[in-house]
C-alpha cells in the first residue's frame, strides 16, 4: 500500500485554528431565541448570566459574529491533545472492498475519550476568568463529566457532576477517572436537590435521564455562591467551541486537495455533529460548496427523525431556558436497554434549524447493528470505538457499501467522537449475543408530545 | 507560552524507521544464550522453532545482525497508530517549577493502550507467514493480550490468552476488549492444562503469576497442531521489535536538536525499557554518546535492584528455555496487593547484561508514591497513565525536582508506555486512601533464590 495521502493527517500546531466559527452568523434564518421559562419571553443576557458564566452567556446569544478568538490559555491546553488526526481508513476500505475513500476525524486521543474536552476547557476557562469557585454539570455516558473534571483540575476549579444513574452504575470506572481529577460525582436523580427529590418521588426506581441530571445541576449551581452551571451539548456556545473539529477537518482535507462528498456524524444533543459540520454548512449557506450531511441517531431516541420542531424544556425539571428544537418532549426517557450516550430528548437549536432548512438529512439506526459496525471497524482500524461514535460508523459503512454497488468514488468523512474503553459492559452484552433493540411506539411519543409547553410560536 | 518545540513532536510517516535495531550486535560481551531446559545446553534454532515461529526463533538467536528490515505488512499496520508522539511536558514542568525539560514518548494512543502492539503485530505477522492456525500467550495486566488479540484479528489468526487470575478478576473489561477482537481468554492457573492443574494443586487459591500463565500457554501451543507460543516481553525478539520506540524517539530529538541527558523507563520484563533505550545504549556501546539511563521497577517485584544475575526459568512450570537474567527466582510470586503489571520475576537478558555492564542504573519505588506521581501527571498533562508507566513518571518527577534544587537544565526523556483506563480499580483504591505498599523481606527472596536451577555458569 503506497499512497500520497498518509494514514493519519496531523496538522502542524501553527495550522491549528486560532478562532472558533459561529455558523449562526451565516444563517439567514437564525435559530429561534432561548425563552425564559418563567415569562416565555426571549431570555436576556442578564437573565442567562445567572445560570451561565457571563462570557458564555454572551456567546450563547450572539448569532451574528462569525468568528471568536480562542484565548491563548485555551489554545495552550488544546495543544496537549490537538490537533486530532484525520485518518484515512485504508484498512476499512480494503475490508469493504469499496472504491469510496473513507476518512474519520478521531477525537478520542485524550483521557476524556471524546470531543467533549474541546468545550469543557473553554467553559472552565471562562468560569475561572470570572472568578468563580466552581461549576456544576450533568453527565450521561460520563464523557462530558470526565472532560469537565479534567478541565476544572487544570484551572483549579471545584467540579460537581450529576451523573445519570444508569450510566453511574454501568460505568463505575468513569466515576473514578473523574475522582482522580478531583471531581465530586453524584448519581442522578439524587436526594441532594429539590428537583431530584421530586423526580424520585414521581418515578420511583428511575434510572434517570440527561434531562433530570441537568435540572439537578442547575439547581445546585443556583443555590451555591460562586457557582455556575455548564453544559456539554445542545447549546450554541458548545457548538461554537466544537467548531474546532470541523475547522481542523476542513484544513486537513484542503491541505491534501480532498473534496468531501459526504459528512456523517452521530447526533445526541448535537455537539459533535454541530461542531463537525459547522464550517461545511457555512460553505453551503454562503453558496460556496455543496455536501451531503447526514446526522445519525439511535432508533431508541430519534429526535430528528421522529420528533417535532417546537419549543421545549431542555431539562425534566423545567428550570432551564426553553429552546426551539427537534424534540421527543422533555418527559421522554429512553429505554434503559439503550447503551451509553445519545439519550437526550432534544437536538441543538442550531442543528435543528439547519435540518429544518434542509442542509442535512437524518437517519436512525438500531443498536445491535451499530455494535456490529463497531466490531468491524475495531478489528480492521485498531480503534475500539464508543457506542455513540459507532452510529456514524454504521452509516459510513452503509454508504461505502453503496459505492461498491454503484462504483462511485465518493469521499466519505465521518466523526469518530471517541473510544469505547469505558463501555465494555455494553460490548460484553453484544459479545454474549444479549443485546436488544428498542424503538419507542407512536403512542409513547404521542404521550410525550402532549406534554410539550405551549409558547407563542 | 511561546516556544519552538511543539507540545507534541510527530514524525512524518516517511520518517518512521524502516528497520528495527538489535542492540546485541553492538555489545562486545553478549547476553548469555538461552538454555534448553532438558539438557541445559544452549538451545538450537531447531529446538526453539518448536515453541516459537521459525523467523522469530531466528531473531531470538541472532546477536550479530544490527538491523532487521520491518516487513511492509507490519509497517502498514504501524501506520495506523504510529509514529507515536514525543511530548514536551510543558505543563508538568510549569507545575514542578523546574528548569529541566521533560519529554515523554507516549505509546498509549491505540486500543491495546500500550507499546505492546509493536511486537504483537510482528509476532502475528510471522505466525501468519508460517501458515499457522493460531498462537497462544499469557497476559498479566492484560495489555499484551489485548495487543495480541488486535494483531491476530488483523491477520485472521486464532488467539488463545491465559490471563493471570488476579488481573482477570481486577480487569474484567480487558477480557471484553480481547473478546471483541475475537480472542479466547482463560484465567490462569486454569484446569485446562497439566501445568495449570499442578500449580492449582500445589498453591490452592493462588491469584497466579506471569510465570504460571506462561507455562500454561506454552503447553497449550505444544499440544495443539498448527500453534506456536508468543511472548510479549523479556525475549530479545521483543526488544528488537520494541526498538521502534527508541528509534522514533531518537529521530524526533535529533530533528529538534535536543540532546537527552537522562532516559527513564519502567521495567517489568524489560520490553518497553529495552526498546526505548536500545539505540541510545547502542550509541554508548559505540562510544558515540553518553546518557544516564534509569530503569524503574516496583519495590514489590525488584528484580534488578534486589535480584541475582543467574540462569533461571522464565516460567513457573519450567517448560521454557532458561535465560541468564537478573531474577528473584521463578518461584517468586509478587504480593496480590500490587496493582497491575511489572509483576515478572526476571528481567530481559539483554537489559540484564547492559545493567551488569553498567550502562544503566535501577531504582525501585513503592506503589503509593507511584500513584501520587500518576495523579500529578494526569492533572496537568491530561493523560491518565497506566500504573506501570507511572513508575517512570515518579522518577522523572524526582529528577526534575532535583534540577530545581541544583538549577540544572537537564533534558529528561521518559517512556510513557500506556494509559490507565483499565486500571480504575487501582485508582479507586488510591482515591479512597486504601492503597498499601509491600516490600518482600530478605527471607522471602532467599527462599526463592534457593530454588534457582543449577547450571554450568
Amino acid at each position: 500500500m503506497k499512497q500520497e495521502i498518509p494514514y493519519k493527517i496531523y496538522l502542524e500546531e501553527q495550522e491549528m485554528p486560532k478562532q472558533w466559527y459561529n455558523v449562526r452568523a451565516d444563517m439567514k434564518k437564525k435559530p429561534s431565541p432561548l425563552l425564559n421559562p418563567a415569562t416565555l419571553n426571549p431570555i436576556t443576557l442578564k437573565e442567562l448570566s445567572g445560570i451561565f458564566c457571563e462570557e458564555l452567556a454572551r456567546q450563547e446569544l450572539d448569532d451574528s459574529t462569525p468568528y471568536f478568538d480562542i484565548p491563548d490559555e485555551i489554545r495552550d491546553f488544546y495543544r496537549m491533545y490537538r490537533p486530532s488526526p484525520l485518518v484515512r481508513a485504508y484498512c476499512l476500505e480494503k475490508k469493504l472492498d469499496t472504491p469510496a475513500h473513507i476518512y474519520y476525524k478521531f477525537e478520542g486521543n485524550n483521557t476524556s475519550g471524546s470531543h467533549k474536552l474541546n468545550s469543557a476547557i473553554a467553559q472552565a476557562y471562562y468560569a475561572k476568568k470570572q472568578g468563580l469557585k466552581g461549576v456544576t454539570t450533568e453527565t450521561g455516558a460520563g464523557q462530558w463529566g470526565t472532560a469537565l473534571s479534567m478541565a476544572c483540575s487544570y484551572f483549579d476549579l471545584d467540579c460537581q457532576v450529576y451523573m445519570v444513574k444508569c450510566s453511574y452504575e454501568q460505568k463505575p470506572f468513569r466515576r473514578e477517572v473523574m475522582r482522580t481529577y478531583g471531581a465530586k460525582v453524584t448519581p442522578s436523580p439524587s436526594m441532594h436537590t429539590e428537583v431530584g427529590r421530586q423526580i424520585n418521588a414521581e418515578f420511583p426506581g428511575t434510572t434517570g435521564s440527561l434531562g433530570c441530571a441537568i435540572s439537578e445541576a442547575v439547581e445546585a449551581a443556583m443555590t451555591q455562591e460562586g457557582y455556575r452551571y455548564v453544559l456539554g451539548s445542545v447549546l450554541s456556545q458548545v457548538l461554537l467551541h466544537q467548531s474546532i473539529i470541523g475547522l481542523e477537518t476542513k484544513t486537513a482535507l484542503e491541505k491534501y486537495g480532498i473534496k468531501a462528498d459526504m459528512i456523517i456524524g452521530c447526533a445526541g444533543g448535537g455537539s459533535n455533529l454541530g461542531g463537525l459540520i459547522s464550517p461545511f454548512a457555512g460553505d453551503m449557506l454562503r453558496g460556496k460548496a455543496d455536501y451531503e450531511i447526514i446526522a445519525v441517531e439511535p432508533a431508541s431516541c430519534p429526535s430528528l427523525t421522529r420528533g417535532v420542531y417546537a419549543y421545549d424544556f431542555c431539562d425534566t425539571g423545567k428550570v432551564c431556558p426553553l429552546s426551539k428544537m427537534y424534540t421527543l418532549g422533555s418527559s421522554f426517557i429512553p429505554s434503559a436497554n439503550h447503551a451509553g450516550g445519545l439519550r437526550y430528548h432534544g437536538m441543538s437549536a442550531t442543528v435543528s434549524e439547519l435540518y429544518d432548512q434542509g442542509l442535512l438529512t437524518a437517519r436512525s439506526v438500531e443498536q445491535t447493528e451499530v455494535f456490529k459496525a463497531a466490531e468491524t471497524f475495531a478489528r480492521v482500524e485498531g480503534i475500539l470505538p464508543a457506542p455513540e461514535s459507532s452510529h456514524a460508523i454504521k452509516v459510513a459503512i452503509d454508504e461505502a457499501v453503496k459505492c461498491k454497488e454503484t462504483g462511485e468514488v465518493k469521499n466519505i468523512v465521518f466523526g469518530l467522537t471517541g473510544t469505547g474503553y469505558f463501555d465494555m459492559m455494553a460490548y460484553q452484552k453484544y459479545n454474549d449475543g444479549q443485546m436488544s433493540d428498542y424503538v419507542p411506539s407512536d403512542e409513547e411519543l404521542k404521550t410525550a408530545f402532549a406534554k410539550l409547553p405551549r409558547t407563542k410560536e
